[in-house]
C-alpha cells in the first residue's frame, strides 16, 4: 500500500470516519455499516467502501465494520495513535482562539509552546501554555521536541517564520496567514485561508445560478 | 462548459491564480507565463495550462497569459466581479478575529451583520459591524440581503444556526464549528476545521516515515 497516492480529500474523509467512530464510543453500537458511515459524514456508501478497502478489508458483508477494529486501523493510518507536540507562532486573535480551543488536545495535538514578538504577551497564557519571545523560537522548539508548527502571524512575517521552523526541523506547518509559503519539500504545509474558502462559496453560488439551479 | 464538474481543488487553484494576478497589479508585468503562475502558486505549468484551458484558451504560445484578460475571466468564473454580503453568527474569539480581518473586504466579502446570543456583545463592534441579538437573525439577514453565512458558534449551536440560515434563504455557509452540518442540498457548505487539518499533517508525517522518506 502506497500512502503517497492518497489524496487530501481521502485523508479528510478518513478523519471524519474516525471522528464518527470515536463519537459512537463505548456506549454506542459496535458495528457500523458503510451506509451509516456515509450518512453521518456526508459521503456515499460506495465511497466509504472504496476508501476503506484501500487499506485492507474490514467490512463483513451484510454485517458492517467492527467499530473498535476500524477505529484502531484508522488511528494508525492517520498517525493518531500517538500525541503530537505543536508550537504556535503568533498569539493574536486567531492564535488566542487556538490556545483556548480544547478540541485540539482531545484530538491528540498538544500546543506545548507559543511565541509572540510582543513582549506584553510573553508569559503564562490563560490557557496554561507558556508564551515565549519569538527570539527563543529555535531553542524552545528543539527543547520541547515540537514536530508541528502553527503559523498565526501577520502575513508579512509568515514566510520568515516558516523558514525558521523548517530550519529547526519542524516537519509540518499549519498556516493561517493568507500567503503561499515557499518551504523546503521536506516540510508539509496546509493553509487555512478564510478568503479562499469564501471564494469557493462564491464560485458555487455563481455556477449554480449559471446552471439555472435554485 | 459545465462548472459543476470542477473540483474543489481546481477552484482553489483558480483563486490562487487570481490572487497572484491581482497582486501583480498595475505596476507589475502585463503578461505571465504558465511557469510563472505555477511557481508562484505552488502548482506545475501543465496543471496551470490544464486548469485554464478548461475555461477557454487565454494563453498565447510562447507569450503567456494576458494579465488583465485572465484576471477578468477568473473573477467572472469565481463570481468575484461582484461583492458578497455576509452575516457572521457567533462573536467569540474566532468571530472577533474574522470581524477584524480586513482581508475579507479586500477580496469582496462584506460582513454586514453579526449575531451573538450574549447581550453584552450586542451593539457596535470595534470593527464597525453591528452585532445583533441572535433572535433577530431572520429579520436582519433578510433586510440586509445576506447571501453567505459564517458560523462561528459553539459546536452544539451550529446545526440549529445552519437550519435557521437555510430557512432564511442563505445559499452558502462557511462553518467553523467542528461538526458536520446537515443542511438542505440547495445550501453549499464549507467547513474550516483546525483539527481536521492537523490530522492531515499527522497523516503526512506518519506516511512519510513509513515510506522511509526524510
Amino acid at each position: 500500500m502506497n500512502q503517497r497516492k492518497i489524496s487530501e480529500s481521502t485523508v479528510r474523509r478518513l478523519s471524519l470516519y474516525l471522528r464518527l467512530l470515536r463519537e459512537s464510543g463505548p456506549s454506542g453500537t459496535r458495528v457500523l455499516s458503510s451506509r451509516e458511515l456515509a450518512e453521518r459524514t456526508g459521503s456515499t456508501s460506495a465511497q466509504v467502501r472504496k476508501d476503506l478497502s484501500f487499506f485492507g478489508s474490514f467490512g463483513k458483508r451484510g454485517r458492517g465494520y467492527d467499530v473498535d477494529e476500524l477505529e484502531r486501523t484508522l488511528a494508525g493510518i492517520l498517525g493518531l495513535q500517538q500525541r503530537w507536540r505543536v508550537a504556535l507562532i503568533g498569539v493574536g486573535k486567531i492564535g488566542s482562539a487556538l490556545l483556548g480551543y480544547g478540541d485540539l488536545a482531545r484530538r491528540g495535538f498538544d500546543i506545548v509552546a507559543a511565541f509572540d514578538i510582543d513582549a506584553a504577551k510573553v508569559g503564562r497564557h490563560a490557557s496554561g501554555v507558556n508564551v515565549w519571545p519569538l527570539d527563543e523560537l529555535e531553542n524552545v522548539v528543539r527543547s520541547h521536541n515540537v514536530t508541528i508548527g502553527i503559523i498565526a502571524t501577520p502575513p508579512e512575517a509568515a514566510e520568515k517564520t516558516a523558514r525558521r521552523l523548517a530550519d529547526t526541523g519542524v516537519a509540518a506547518i499549519l498556516n493561517f496567514a493568507p500567503v503561499k509559503l515557499s518551504t523546503p519539500e521536506t516540510v508539509t504545509v496546509r493553509t487555512m485561508d478564510v478568503a479562499l474558502e469564501l471564494e469557493g462559496l462564491s464560485f458555487a453560488l455563481t455556477s449554480e445560478r449559471g446552471n439555472g439551479a435554485s
